[in-house]
């Protein structure tokens, strides 16, 4: 029970509640400590449903530490999963049938597959997420580069996004960086290629499985207009939450002046 | 009792403490959790006098997250209140009345009276005024809209904050947003406009009833060396209010070099 | 034990682990609560080695608070020490000698010597580095201004850094305030003036005994790129320290694309 109940209503009305399959919040984690998960998911964890341990950090904390951060999350309801990077040089090393076996092992219930840095030829990529989901995974793919510009055709990233969920991918995401600058489709002020983002929604046969990285406001607020309350967002930044909630809500003036 | 007592005096001289009626530190809170509000306050509670739930944010928190945060800062001498747009979204839908109502019931003894967002004439902005004065509520008013540029002309502001203050207003806000980019007074890389602000700070009846929210450091350092170390700032982020009091005093290199 | 060992290998290899002498990594902290150190320090601690108070604040904490974060610190192989900024409010207010009294008894075993804001003379600055050696202390010493540009040639900033290490001062810091921003070798942008810093590097007598303020992801993967992963990395915010050791590591876009 929220406490204005039955006094503001939101303006901006249809947002789902806990479980939902479309308006997911995927949070970017590049280092939280334990304690401090703990705090954000107490106060917010009704908007998150995937919780990304950024890039390689996975790697580098304690078995004890990783554990209690996995812990905190699923028992609120939130899917925890070690960054496509993690799954990238796992690859490059010749190691990516070990990865998925010790993730399962570590409790992972969710991987990412992506080739943001390493190369990694389509039929390889679809190879992977076919095998992640023989495992029982959830899937989530990654498409885009993580490097300044459009690294492909706005119709080559609708076909590789196509591609991944016909694979089995159950979310494919489109590359935003922590930042959201100076990528794929964000300029290195965080604006936003329009027209190409326009061309590309068109061209996509699922919009309710792709999910936008996008950690500045100003992006959250495009995509909640373009898409709507229920959108997915993803590379949400654990502080940025409840900010987000309230905009997709339409209780931040940045979309309340939509109504 | 503070660890060099007697050796290092505030290079600038002067700063107030609680319980005071001018050096105000308002914190704007977008989604925190009670455990950090907590800690925050813990080493940092002394410098701090108003406490904001950005925008909506309060009508997302469940009731015992809400209380929980609001007994931490209280036991502090700290003020909490609903940010303006809420107000703003409760008399767009007709309902001011009763969120004045609920906000006493919950225990907010400060509301703040703004129109970021939504449209409202003089006549029904004063009345707001006066009704949340008379049921017993500090009131803080906000001027200026959350969006690009002046919106009025300066002697626009300053009637604006001067009738706010003469229908009871407690501290008129100038509004920043959270970002302090884009918006009244500061352009998009958060430079001020000094000759605009300059003359507004003249034509003020009463600067110490003035809280200029100033989220950049660039911004706080501008105000400090205007105004002096006990001028009110508002919009400051909550991990920011040990920055923003040494430089206060002097205890920073951007006001140590005022000496 | 971390927990993809066996599996996933560090890309980019070499990485020491404490005790090092270099490959340090030092935190500025500008204000954060007792508790949050305590959540920081617990899942990141092994990749702290200093832990600045940054400039005055240490003047500000109450004797408990500040003690509650030092014995958290020490208890996990980190030194603690007041920033520069606190030993030259000292010396222009004619204390620096109960300073270091007082620094020593607070427990400190570390202090920094610096001369961003208030002048210090070549001899003064040797004699207070030399006076702080003979007392025991671990000196580390700063060279460069807090304001915008180059405010001595290269080769002058060479020999300021070599003059300190001579004079006994354990490490020598460059300037880049916590920012990375208009101050030093970085420009506006946070860009670095990279043929300026290269003819410092090459001028250095003894690079392992620089430590390098890089708040910024990019500005620190430059140092790697350069000095590799056990560069000395100095004013990394507390919460992006565990981003910085992926970094190091290869366990990062940026630094993974150098393999």
């Amino acid at each position: 029970m929220t406490p204005w109940i039955d006094i503001v209503r939101d303006p901006l009305p249809g947002r789902r509640g806990k479980p939902r399959t479309s308006g997911l919040t995927m949070v970017i984690d590049t280092g939280l400590a334990p304690g401090t998960v703990r705090d954000i998911v107490e106060s917010a964890g009704d908007w998150i449903d995937y919780w990304k341990f950024g890039f390689g950090t996975s790697a580098l904390y304690s078995l004890d530490v990783l554990r209690s951060k996995m812990d905190v999350l699923s028992t609120s309801g939130i899917v925890p999963y070690p960054g496509g990077t993690l799954f990238e040089i796992a690859l490059y090393q010749d190691k990516a049938d070990r990865l998925l076996e010790k993730a399962r092992e570590l409790g992972f219930t969710c991987i990412e597959i992506s080739d943001g840095t390493v190369e990694m030829d389509a039929p390889i990529r679809h190879k992977w997420i076919r095998e992640a989901k023989r495992r029982g995974f959830v899937v989530l793919t990654e498409t885009g580069k993580k490097r300044a510009g459009l690294t492909m055709s706005v119709e080559q990233y609708a076909t590789q996004l196509a591609e991944d969920l016909a694979c089995g991918a159950d979310y494919a995401i489109l590359e935003g960086r922590e930042s959201g600058r100076n990528v794929g489709f964000y300029r290195s002020d965080g604006s936003i290629l329009e027209e190409e983002i326009g061309r590309l929604m068109e061209l996509l046969p699922s919009p309710d499985r792709v999910i936008w990285e996008a950690p500045q406001k100003s992006q959250q607020e495009f995509f909640v207009r373009k898409l709507g309350v229920n959108v997915n967002l993803g590379n949400i930044p654990a502080t940025e939450v409840t900010a987000l909630e309230a905009l997709r809500r339409g209780l931040r003036s940045d979309t309340l002046r939509l109504v």
